[in-house]
């Protein structure tokens, strides 16, 4: 069997879990995993392999993974027993028609000569028996999708289905990330942590998630970049279709030493490396908020087409805050078409600011919002519009959301809310919003820096 | 009288708070200031004043400020009354004995030539009969001192007494700092929106907190800088005492442009002010949640002596990245101690790994922690470091949590706990920490950043 041959839906959407080195002691990984795909509601088939025990969490268990009766089709394994045990239960998985195994021991080319033999021996089987190896030193995947419900991982975080799939060398990193997706409120769509990725390659994952309708962005952490130039031509064609948004460790002395003793890898020459990713249209982001919250705006708004920002603003110094981050990060906050200013004159309070921003004050209600999110719809050199909106006691926010939403959802622009209040008081005008299936930011330089990298991309992918 | 006899503790410290404009509405600003007074348990006396009412919220009220009966010491006041009608109410609150009045009304130098003309017969005011003047078209100020529960302002959120101040030109951003404090759980000293500023000076409040014990750390943001030249005295003077965070609105094109229209004030060169606010010590910042973190940082722990970080992780990756970030913010991650890696080895897991950052793994116990935080404690090549501690399923969390706590509480290094989890599933560990009274940081790059921002002052200080 060849490589090619491989499907990666063997692994995002198997049929059956083999669980070798299942347990029924709480607290370990070889019952976690078990307990993780029962509570995910997993729609395929677990099968724990253990020597010593005939049922592992109310499931017939089998001493190893070749007797498993033939009926059953195996379409993935994890592998969870000592590391020096790996390759001979690798050769057996191959033999009992296993094809795809998740190593999740530790213990290879991460820890040294000894180690790096013990995972070439297991590259070898893998070459020899054409079963694919993800891993080792991994966590495993995630894969929300209803039909499968995959949480082949042993972590804690059960996040909803979303449009965001997620793929890192560091399943801690994974972890920070795909918490903090479930704190926005933001869904997963498929997660994979490849560990020390000796066999299962970044682009195999890449490919399948750009066949992927359901993947609208994907988060991409690297440590250790292996097969650059395969790695970026796959890119250069994901990322014309979705965005890619890139964090990479390493890119410093004390960085580069730790990644060496972390996924076993070696780091060549890091700048070449961040400006081929570049070139192939990776948005490279790396502080873990702004990489969450740009995530959320890919996966919920439409693409800028053009990089001439509006900002409408109930309170200036958020506007000013804004205006900079959007200047800085390359975006365009020009004035207004003429004739549509002098259409939002005299209908504004008299005090309202009409320049970008067009400050509202604080006391504008629901119409105000409703005219000048209007004009700036209909404002042909607006390609984008930045909405701060802080809640003032005195106003009807709930009126003054349902107004902007009204718009929102049929607008083809990209709307980025910051919105700006106490989250216990507001609830009822922030679940507008969310209602809505919008992402909410409350701190300006942020939606305004998601803005920038969305109408980054946006200009990326119009030129090409 | 002369300014410098004015006292702000008149307008942080008020044995009394006529509200001129007090309303029974509500949602008015009138309404609120009472309202917000009596909702914290304001310690003075409230006193609405209103032409057609005897009491409101219960509380008697004077047609005019100046019918308040002699006997009443009237420190402080707020104007929320028609914008022309300002001058003449100023009069009379000075004639009164009224020593600093807080302006909430807008339309003045912010709106034109008008306001500005407005504004100038106030300062004419203030200039002939001592009165001083808080704004005007600003939110007005906070004092969380319990002798006092001063909320002499119309927003809403509601902070915990605490030891960051916040100066802000805007009162949206302040809203917005305030209540990014309080859901990070910090609490507040005091607070003062100052609008457009006329004539009680930033650097005034400034060297009044630089003399408040309570105060720890200064959150400043600017629009306008008036009076550059005394201001950055001030701050050097200021800085070298406590950290002040700065944050400047309007330092690109479009910000500038904003800015005029906002407070209306003028910028003149902002490359220079920005160096200057530099040379004078304050760590501009810019982004509102880095800002917020980093106060959080220096309100609870030691200024680290030295740049050199020692990290302390139990995930790889999250140590590579927040040994990135560090190194780019001009900290130093290097090797350890020789003789305590010496020490270490053997007493830690066969895989861990002992360079900078040391890798506990995911598998680490309390009694591992313990050890290496101590030694890192013990190391001299060491001035602060930075724990990255996710939570993993199968160790006991919480005695981790003890376990860091013993030592930290002790410790005279700064530790910067980054606490990866689900906050819900994990809150008993979490609560360790906070009844220790330590920040929380849930990012690796967060925590690194705040941890070199508190290094830069370190650093600053020391080679003064």
């Amino acid at each position: 069997m060849k490589k090619s041959q491989w499907n990666p839906r063997q692994l995002f959407f198997p049929r059956s879990v083999a669980v070798i080195g299942a347990s029924s002691r709480q607290l370990t990984i070889g019952n976690r995993i078990i307990q993780n795909l029962i509570d995910m509601r997993y729609r395929g088939k677990i099968i724990p392999i253990n020597p010593r025990k005939t049922a592992i969490c109310g499931l017939p268990a089998f001493p190893s993974i070749t007797d498993v009766p033939d009926h059953l089709e195996l379409d993935l394994a994890h592998i969870i027993v000592k590391n020096t045990l790996v390759p001979k239960i690798l050769q057996d998985c191959a033999q009992r028609g296993v094809k795809t195994c998740i190593v999740n021991t530790a213990g290879f080319s991460e820890t040294g000569p000894e180690g790096a033999a013990l995972e070439a021996e297991m590259l070898d089987i893998a070459r020899q028996t054409g079963i694919r190896i993800f891993g080792p030193n991994c966590q495993g995947i995630i894969n929300t999708d209803p039909q499968t419900n995959a949480y082949c991982n042993f972590t804690f975080t059960k996040p909803q289905p979303g449009c965001i799939s997620v793929y890192t060398q560091s399943g801690g990193i994974g972890e920070v990330i795909n918490n903090r997706l479930c704190e926005i409120g933001e869904g997963l769509r498929m997660y994979a942590s490849s560990g020390n990725a000796c066999d299962i390659q970044c682009w195999e994952i890449l490919d399948f998630w750009k066949n992927d309708p359901q993947t609208r962005v994907i988060i991409l952490h690297l440590e250790t970049v292996r097969d650059l130039l395969p790695l970026s031509e796959k890119l250069a064609e994901l990322t014309r279709l979705k965005p890619v948004l890139g964090i990479l460790g390493g890119c410093t002395f004390p960085g580069k030493n730790a990644v060496l003793c972390h996924t076993g890898g070696k780091i060549h020459d890091r700048n070449h490396e961040i400006q081929t990713l570049t070139q192939a249209g990776v948005l490279l982001i790396n502080h873990i908020e702004e990489i969450c919250r740009t995530a959320a705006g890919f996966s919920r708004l439409p693409v800028p087409t053009g990089n001439r920002v509006g900002i409408l603003t109930n309170t200036g110094g958020a506007g000013i805050i804004a205006a900079d981050e959007l200047f800085r990060h390359g975006c365009r906050v020009e004035n207004l078409d003429p004739e549509i200013i002098a259409q939002l004159q005299g209908v504004l309070l008299p005090e309202a600011t009409l320049g970008n921003p067009i400050d509202l004050l604080a006391t504008a209600g629901a119409e105000h919002f409703h005219t000048v999110l209007t004009a700036l719809l209909n404002d042909e050199h607006v390609d984008s519009i930045l909405i701060n909106f802080i809640t003032p006691f005195f106003v009807d926010c709930e009126a003054v959301a349902t107004k902007l939403c009204a718009l929102m959802v049929q607008a083809k622009k990209t709307i980025i809310p910051v919105i700006m209040t106490d989250k216990k008081i507001w609830a009822d005008t922030l679940n507008i919003f969310q209602q809505h299936g919008f992402p909410i930011y409350s701190q300006p330089d942020m939606g305004a820096r998601v803005l920038a990298n969305m109408t980054r991309y946006g200009q990326q992918i119009n030129h090409c």
